[in-house]
């Protein structure tokens, strides 16, 4: 607890002069102003995240997360929980949606096992950072305890202090964990109370069938364990799961060390939910990659005021949305430095004569 | 007109095969089918234009044309003529958006003076193909002559096809000209038959009076020209412009050698619909990089059945937008070939027992 509330104490608001700076050179560059839409007030962002108005990015970093969930026991995936450890070997090998597109952005992959149920073959690439072997089945009783909950997000935190010494310029956030959009629904009604019905979607592929019992299971998880909407660490242990508390930490982490956060789909958005309620000061590090299918998602990012970059009907995980999300900043950061100004190039600027 | 009606001939159909071989690893790949959304059918699109199941892009080139509209004398944008050979300059010099954003994806920029309104200074790297000294004032009579049309088109077919030696994978998109929304509206209305207030945005920056004048000055062109809805060529001579002739003869070329079309924002749509007129053909080797903020482009893209792939207020033109959309166009082909198998893997598929 020590840890994460010293990480709390230490995030600092956005470096007003360094956006203000990138604002002008925004304004200055060979376009009319404002024509590359979010992608100049991405960089802006950055610049304020970073304190340099004109921030370059080399070291990207995608954090992906793996643990398994109790409450599969109710039959709410469309997918065993031994796919898990599955897709973690096949991350290890390099064969999974995320790696692919890591190398296509030039980013590195962290992969940790926050607590998946079977104990795991040891692998210099993997991270053993297990909390427990999975979480309890929120539908009888709490995932876990307000101890695990903690250093479930401790754990994030030190992930990405682990990385710093080797350069971390940007993150990306990912996760894998058959039963987690669950708990994602659950963390997402506790905190933005929002319906159960209208924050649940198919995960992997359920049918109508099971989306009914997936809402029931839910909306029993909440009602026996009564989460506190106002406190994300009592969600977190009563209906979350440990890749996710995972997640909050390495949000956490990426705000208290001015790192960009760029958010993957449904299970960053509601690992977001908890860290912007440990502390609102993380939401100006956040940027939201993609609009997921899941329908909670668009309430988590109305929640935190996040406009996704990019809406491709995605609902993998993994941190794939990040990963394409950190190419739109990094393009974004690159137009404001590269560009030539107005005055450099010697073009016209938009001259009062000619404005109608 | 004989070059063009060859390459309208020998544009056939996609590679229904090669589709379907596509698809069926991408339903092998290690997620769940269907998680990777717009990614997934990108690559069997792209599968079925190349006729290889498993396509990989190398070669990329973005075609950027400028060109210069006699209808600016009505006053119908924020910027002066003059800023169309300051940009072709600025784009020599590599200080333009276009550059920076080609330099970001690994592509190179084709620029061509299809109609510059003024001489401009010869440079190694830029195509004189200028057809005329800029377009005549729409607003007065025809933009051009409809051998004026046809020459720009198979400007844009020359263009492309003075690169296949040097590869093109892929091609983008993009245009320089100031009063090339104007155009783009005139073009929209006339083929799409949407009301001219709705296709027509304020280009560069024009305010509410400017906007009036625009949209007066287009209802003017299309009443005293009567382009043809039904013949693309003739809407490109009444009320087009050099630049989107290139375009059109662009897409078509891309068509004809199947190479994948990525479409930069309003005024490559303008383009699009020119193309598509002289034939429905090019329609599946089109692909939407963005969804512009100019009013019309959404009708453009809904007449030619297209989902953009991104969303982020972009109005600047180049080429930009199609840079952008390169990168994720070459991300899903990655995904399509370098992504595991289940069988590959080792990780249990969906199973009937599981499946809720």
């Amino acid at each position: 607890m020590e840890k994460m509330d010293r990480i709390l104490a230490d995030i600092k608001p956005l470096n007003k002069e360094a956006m203000a700076e990138a604002r002008k050179r925004q304004d200055d560059l060979t376009k009319p102003q404002g024509s590359l839409g979010q992608l100049e007030s991405l960089s802006v962002q950055i610049a304020g995240i970073k304190g340099n108005p004109r921030p370059r990015i080399t070291h990207k970093v995608i954090f992906t997360l793996a643990a398994d969930h109790g409450v599969t026991k109710e039959g709410v995936s469309a997918y065993p929980s031994e796919v898990t450890p599955h897709m973690v070997y096949n991350f290890l090998r390099g064969g999974a949606a995320i790696n692919v597109l890591a190398r296509h952005i030039g980013a590195r992959v962290v992969i940790a096992d926050l607590g998946v149920a079977s104990v795991l073959e040891r692998h210099p690439d993997l991270k053993d950072r297990k909390v427990a072997t999975g979480t309890q089945n929120m539908a009888k009783g709490p995932a876990m305890s307000k101890e695990e909950a903690i250093r479930s997000i401790e754990t994030g935190i030190e992930l990405v202090e682990e990385e710093l010494s080797k350069g971390v310029d940007i993150l990306g956030t990912g996760d894998m964990g058959i039963g987690n959009t669950t708990a994602s629904s659950a963390i997402t009604a506790a905190l933005t109370r929002a319906d159960v019905g209208a924050v649940t979607g198919r995960g992997t592929g359920v049918d109508d069938k099971g989306w009914e019992r997936k809402v029931k299971v839910i909306q029993k998880a909440l009602e026996l364990n009564r989460p506190d909407p106002k406190n994300g660490v009592d969600v977190l242990s009563k209906v979350g799961g440990f890749e996710i508390g995972g997640i909050a930490g390495v949000i956490l982490a990426g705000a208290r060390y001015r790192i960009p956060v760029v958010l993957d789909g449904f299970i960053s958005g509601a690992a977001a939910l908890i860290a912007a309620s440990l502390s609102p000061q993380v939401k100006p590090f956040l940027i939201a990659s993609h609009q997921s299918v899941e329908e909670g998602h668009r309430i988590i990012l109305d929640h935190l005021g996040l406009k996704p970059l990019l809406n491709l009907g995605l609902r993998l995980g993994e941190g794939t949305g990040a990963a394409l999300g950190i190419s739109l900043v990094e393009a974004s950061l690159k137009i404001l430095d590269e560009m030539a100004t107005f005055t450099e190039a010697g073009v016209s600027e938009k001259e009062e004569s000619h404005k109608l």
